[in-house]
């Protein structure tokens, strides 16, 4: 194994968000760096980078592009849920957990209803279950109204196609609304080979928080709505959460640089196939063993706390992972990206291996 | 006049965020695009960019990097102002008339009471006035608990060292805190040819957003605090509104090379330039006439709508400025940035000069 | 004149709310504690509330109870205006003086346009002009979608039916909405001997904040909605406010009895009568003279700040009125109620034309 | 029996809120409408009511008089809890299942975490895990800062002295509040025979939402908060969200005929005794058994669906109570009041008796 060009930088595996910009992207930001242009979402770039989510998603649709994941979930959610209603989501979500009540702080107070969804993912039954239940309590109850899951979870599994269907079909029989937090979104798509239209509005999806940050971009995500009559209450929600750039060709640029040629999947792509690669290595030594699947770039592993503290002593970075119960904590994330590199993860299963003997 | 290079890109004036990226910031973006980093912060750069910030303004500050200048002050209201409380500002001021109520929308609905300002320069008096009124009606007023500045303000005009201290005396004797709106700081500063510590916390300023973007950013501005307290408030609101960067490095390398050797009082120095030479040009056409001082970069005059509709059929963009009263109607707005070329402000005034017989 | 039954506690004209409450309704209130009732509004007493008003108003309608006028008015706010949208209002309108920011609270931080408008009334010129201003402004400012009116105004003044039509065309004109405050609206209506529905939603009035605290009940105004489709945000607003009554029979009864037998239109007949022999009595007093006409029950006078502190000396308890601007210092507010005394009233102008030689 | 003078009235067992009002309140509302007095809480009356309540809790104290319980928790709320923090609570503690999203609202989006909590009884255990757990997860959490608990339980359950010392203790190691939901606080006390002083400030209770309104008021709560330095916000925020009543004195009437001469202990006595008497006279019935052990007012029973379905024919009202998990779908809850009479208790018996063979 050639490890010789390793530095500790190489070492971190604790998010997909350590990595830098993809190539790519950064000379698209280069080269958009040319003269004047209209101010606050009025350029040619970002023109045709709607034009180019239309023709990625089949569908006519609106975009609104911002430079983090926490901003494109809490405006999605201020678009589809009054203060006084509620959104049901896994309680392991991104959004329940990690972004410090900005969907509340956004929709002006509507609650998170957590479900307990093992491996974060939201079951059918139990979605109805709870809007059965909430139904029956009338006027006290903050009646949820949007239905959000996480493509892929945060716990790096992933729903089919027919798995979203499914979902989507329990909201509509509450009439109520589908987000999707897409942070991941490329990751999900390439396990599932599916195209874009039939994982989200033609499987009954209404908004999308489309990830690009974590798989390649400096700072950009794009909140997708399939319904153009939120245009007015997103595009203002935008403006008064200071997500509006005034030289929103840098976003928008990013964007279109990470749907060109693919990009976004071939980096998704050589994530996961990174995780994988990794969590074949990990389940080859003694002691360690998955805690989930991989299907995406994220790989939850049960480990010795010891063998975690001597990696950590080595220079390597991941996380440990309490969330959820306490039986879980002795599982450790491990998460790959776009940028990492296939003897980075060698370089870190020969390790494991040397620590346990 | 060599105008041969110019292009209709080059006669934008419509504001100072049409202008591009300053190639220094650009390139500064493209060297930190190297290996891993920690996320949200924890950051050498970032590090890096607090310290030079102590250093540029002499004390010990604490800093909160963001990338619009909406979210700065929005964020540094919130962190200042009760939901039950207000602010005072000018009638013109920015955060009361173009952030679409981001204010009240990060406070939770503390108010802005906004002065008529001639100029958009709060007065001493006036603020003294107001504070005096409200505080002898009692609870059934939102009691104003901060001031806050444009610096410079959105008529162009620059507050000296002495006017910021005597609005925070005022402010001082009603236990009330100071923000400044510094998108344009650095224009203010250069005209001022102040110390950064003697215009803001040495004369009383609690809260600067200072401004990067329109000096030549891409995307970034940081809120600086210069009371240690706030850190908590500060840093939560930060998050839940969305706008903390994962990959902050990048927000922080624009910011670190804006401050290297003096970029952004270089930059500020030539926008400010360009506007006094616009403004002397335009003045030496007949029924041109300057509305307001040229203090910083920004040009107002009062010219003829027919002369207005033949320069933007010829290309030129600029600003119709309607804020205020109905007498303002015919009041135009250019404004000049780091990247406005001598021989476009010249092309600007000659063909002005060549429709006015 | 026989003053001789006469205690302090009559001399008090500080404002209609110092009044106890009308016989008639403390006896409803008495009568309806018989026995268990549903709760939440789900009672008799409410049912019939809601038959009455819309026999009282000629159509259908929503009504929903609350125990203050800052209540109502924020909860037809938040209505009528979303977040991220705006208020046109008078600079003095209750709304934006007097509820320390209850309708940005209830909004989730919608703004107050306050206007400058002579005696609180709203000019349809003005309103038409800030909505022109603002429409062509376009993003970045919170766009009015709603106007308020206070019925009577905040300086004692009434709008005749064809005024509100005139300014709910204007709202009409730009898709926006009409609320009124009427905290007074019985004083308003028995002046201009109008049909309650005549003076709101034929005239183009979508929101009626109907008081009767002022007017003689315990603590009760009705939030009166013209347009149905309103019924689940302010059914669920009320809940979430607070503001929805376990106990709502009480809250009910009040307003049963306010509106049986013509006891609201007596009681501001009597109110109104009350304010004009009051101010008929102050005219004729040197020194003193009104500075508003009198159309309800308050009457404003300027009167020599002497006349005034041995006034107060003497037991007599009214408002120095600093609102507006700092002419006005002089000004002082004399509000009478359905409980008034003559003898009161002729009491406190023998007094005034004593202290004046 | 002498069930002869029982009407249908008489048989709504569905809650403590559909009583009347007791006739002490009723005639201290009479009595207190004689002339007029100061508005917005300058009265005589409130000024007693803060002294009486100092006694009664034998502290100094402030108090805020509000007419909904909600209206009292989420003012609690909203002083102790900030924005981007959070209030660990039982995940069916009337805040988090039947308040419509207002303590969210009145916080400005803080979050509840709602722990999953038998008999809403909040563990210490379970407190402090939850408090461990989010302590080490940082800025990405909205850290936990209150505990709330409800004296007595949604579940009629009730925390004796110490056991409040116990969570108050957990509170304190975290730095965080504490907030007692009383809204049947004084069926509690009662219970517990102890002094209202050693249940809440000597035990570790910051805030405390007094009920009255579920035990003989009209409309009457009062927010009593043992740290004066809240006073500001607590004032601020009650008028703001429309709940401080111009006509104050006859909400501060009602509360302290309430505490007169014991006879919030009296009413709460009595409820409790029926309900003991309820459940003695259910539990004799086969098929019906006890779902919790009955220590304020309430009974929670199991009881085959028939059962209730005919006791609901026959004029019985009553709440089937499904919150919580599916397993209790058959459990349905009684609640007796201050007046509830004793025949009306044993005709509910009888009845059951009849119906189950």
């Amino acid at each position: 194994m050639d490890i010789s060009k390793l530095n500790e930088s190489d070492r971190n595996f604790a998010s997909d968000n350590v990595a830098g910009v993809s190539p790519e992207i950064m000379k698209a930001l280069v080269e958009c760096n040319d003269g004047n242009a209209s101010s606050y979402g009025f350029d040619a770039i970002t023109e045709r980078l709607t034009s180019r989510l239309c023709e990625v998603f089949e569908t006519d649709l609106i975009a609104f592009p911002v430079a983090t994941g926490t901003a494109a979930n809490a405006l999605a959610l201020s678009v589809l849920t009054a203060p006084y209603r509620s959104t049901i989501c896994a309680e392991d979500a991104h959004i329940n957990t990690d972004e410090c009540g900005a969907p509340e702080f956004f929709t002006g107070g509507a609650k998170l209803l957590g479900l307990h969804s093992p491996g974060g993912k939201l079951a059918p039954e139990a979605v109805d279950s709870i809007f059965n239940k909430t139904r029956t309590e009338g006027f006290q109850t903050a009646q949820p109204v949007t239905v959000s899951l996480s493509q892929s979870t945060e716990w790096g599994l992933t729903y089919s196609v027919e798995e979203v269907r499914a979902l989507a079909a329990v909201a509509e029989r509450y009439s109520a609304s589908v987000h999707m937090d897409g942070a991941r979104f490329a990751n999900a798509l390439v396990h599932a080979k599916a195209r874009p239209a039939d994982m989200t509005w033609r499987a009954g999806v209404d908004a999308l928080s489309l990830g690009a940050t974590k798989n390649g971009a400096l700072a950009a995500e794009v909140l997708i709505l399939f319904d153009a009559s939120h245009r007015d209450a997103a595009s203002a929600q935008r403006k008064r959460s200071g997500h509006l750039w005034s030289k929103s060709r840098y976003l928008s640029a990013q964007l279109l640089a990470y749907l060109e040629d693919g990009l976004w999947l071939r980096n998704a792509s050589h994530a996961n196939s990174m995780a994988r690669r990794l969590a074949g290595g990990l389940t080859g030594v003694p002691d360690i063993e998955l805690a989930q699947p991989v299907q995406a770039n994220e790989v939850f592993v049960w480990m010795p706390s010891e063998v975690a503290e001597r990696l950590a002593a080595s220079g390597f970075r991941f996380a440990k992972w309490t969330r959820g119960a306490k039986t879980h904590r002795r599982i450790f994330r491990f998460v790959t990206s776009f940028a990492t590199q296939s003897n980075a993860v060698d370089d870190l299963v020969h390790w494991a291996a040397r620590i346990v003997p």
